[in-house]
């Protein structure tokens, strides 16, 4: 409870260059400001963002690199100011950590879009200058406002996911008006965040249609994911069989994909949301201006979201599938990522493994 | 007032191939049904969809074909069942004459995306297996619905281009919220739709600016249509100044172009319509997901936007500048269009020079 002295050791593992080749590596926490929580951190997701820096993809990597932006902890110390929570909360901590807390949307509670620039989890400069550092580590200091509370019962491992897949699908359609009973989704691409919109949609009483490169995800889909339809995307009876029939579509694939195939299964007015990350958009102007179509992107959200967010999960009883593996297995696991052997989300378990 | 019997003959010019040329050319119109409006045509504007049917650009054009479908004239004759005009009557035709009239989109004054198609008003398969013929011609008869009461004073020569170009800009200015007060527009292209795009913009209150590819444009883009700014597009200097300055571009531009520099223009949830013909539309996807932005597609709109178009014009004092020609002058005036020659819409005075 001081904000003074030295910050406290902590471990992680760290990429030391762009092999991102992982390891154990020891730094130092900043000292818990007045208004900082220190949470214990027991789960951290597996994002492909952690691929994407560890590998120096982006030409920015800041080495060593402690990756990890999908944290859940136990509030181990809160500073003398902070208000929203205690020791003992399961908190959540998600892709960024500081914001300029004055600009316009900041103060709408959407930090992510802070126009100084929102500071992100790790490989970002904070405003002391020192480099973030990532959940693949055994606890973190982190200002209150950019910390959740995990709702009573939500099972921690599963909550990390939501922290950054979770927030990326739910924001987008939220925004976009995909919360309306009765009307028809598309999603495409099955993985951490595709898999987590089949959700969403159903939730939110929607007829959902997963649209994917691979037969093989068709039962998982219908069955334990609870979509609608499923529809091998590069069959074109398949595809053409839905012309028109979609209002909403939500394209997590970041794979390179056409677009056009997939404008023409929205109805007049339909809008696709890209929260992939494709190197190119390529169409063709009639698929958006006959129809009225939209295409819009969307970058996981703001605090206001996240809060909204968890609680909706828990109310909902939307829980991602992961697989649980220790800190030891995080090399495999980015590996089997990039293969996209994963159903749906790794999430490391810190508290058990990271010692 | 009957709806049996023959139908009238009409003076029009046609294109008989796809050189487009257009020549005095006499057809039948149908017989005056009980809901249907029969008008004089006084003037018709000049679109591009005039030539891009007279030409056979898009491998679907009747010869010989009627183009025209900014029609404006006086009701000479109304069906026994016509409740909303009378003889006398200013009325105006749009790109469209029919329509399912069953559907949602119908029933939402939504004709233009009739489930079934609308009937254009030129080149189209009416209901009754004619093939329709537009308003380079004496006269028209067009079921009421489709029909438009011109507001009491204001010009039928400039009444003409808000048919379509003005329909084509207002609709998705309004869908997409650029009416709000204080706002930035970025209007890309100043032809008869960029000019009128920039004429709703300062009407709606909005802070404009104009892109264009010609220096040439700037004193008019500044002193006659009223723009607060004016950029040459080309110039990377004056682009960068603008960098996320924007809440909405409106792109008029048919012409191919590049998106991206546009695009980075826009603020965090900043949206581009699209109303132009370019060949593509290629993207870069962080211009899309970061800043959470939105590229759309419109096409012309509804019998609803329509009224309250033409409303808001008359209530706000928006009048398209027009270039009067002969129906003699047709051909040189879709030539001078295709070479971007007018300023800003030809409007043809058929009441004058079609005999």
């Amino acid at each position: 409870m001081t904000s003074v002295g030295i910050g406290k050791e902590c471990l992680g593992w760290a990429a030391r260059d762009p092999s991102g080749v992982l390891s154990p590596w020891t730094f130092t926490r900043r000292v818990l400001g007045s208004e900082d929580v220190s949470l214990d951190i027991t789960h951290c997701g597996v994002c492909y963002a952690d691929v994407v820096w560890t590998r120096n993809k982006m030409g920015d990597s800041k080495y060593p690199l402690v990756p990890g932006h999908e944290i859940v902890g136990v509030v181990r110390e809160v500073g003398s100011g902070v208000h929203s929570f205690k020791v003992g909360d399961h908190v959540g901590v998600g892709t960024y950590v500081n914001s300029c807390r004055e600009c316009e949307y900041c103060d709408e509670g959407l930090e992510v879009h802070c126009l100084k620039g929102s500071v992100h989890t790790f490989n970002s400069v904070d405003t002391d200058n020192t480099i973030t550092k990532g959940g693949y580590s055994s606890f973190i200091v982190v200002h209150e406002r950019y910390c959740f509370k995990i709702p009573d019962n939500y099972p921690l491992a599963q909550a990390a996911p939501l922290l950054c897949a979770g927030l990326t699908v739910y924001t987008p359609m939220m925004r976009h008006n995909m919360n309306q009973p009765g009307k028809s989704l598309g999603v495409i691409g099955l993985g951490g965040l595709g898999h987590l919109a089949v959700k969403f949609g159903k939730a939110f009483g929607l007829n959902v249609t997963v649209f994917s490169t691979s037969k093989s995800k068709e039962k998982e889909a219908l069955s334990i994911l609870g979509a609608d339809k499923f529809v091998v995307s590069s069959d074109p009876q398949q595809m053409s069989a839905l012309a028109r029939s979609l209002d909403f579509i939500i394209d997590t694939a970041s794979g390179d994909h056409q677009f056009d195939p997939f404008m023409s299964l929205l109805k007049t007015f339909g809008v696709l949301v890209l929260v992939g990350f494709p190197s190119e958009i390529k169409l063709q102007p009639a698929n958006l201006i006959l129809g009225a179509k939209t295409i819009a992107g969307s970058l996981t959200g703001g605090t206001k979201q996240t809060k909204e967010m968890l609680e909706f999960c828990a109310a909902n009883k939307i829980y991602p599938e992961i697989e649980v593996v220790p800190i030891q297995y995080a090399n495999e696991a980015l590996e089997r990522m990039i293969n996209k052997d994963v159903k749906y989300r790794f999430v490391i378990d810190i508290e058990n493994s990271l010692k």
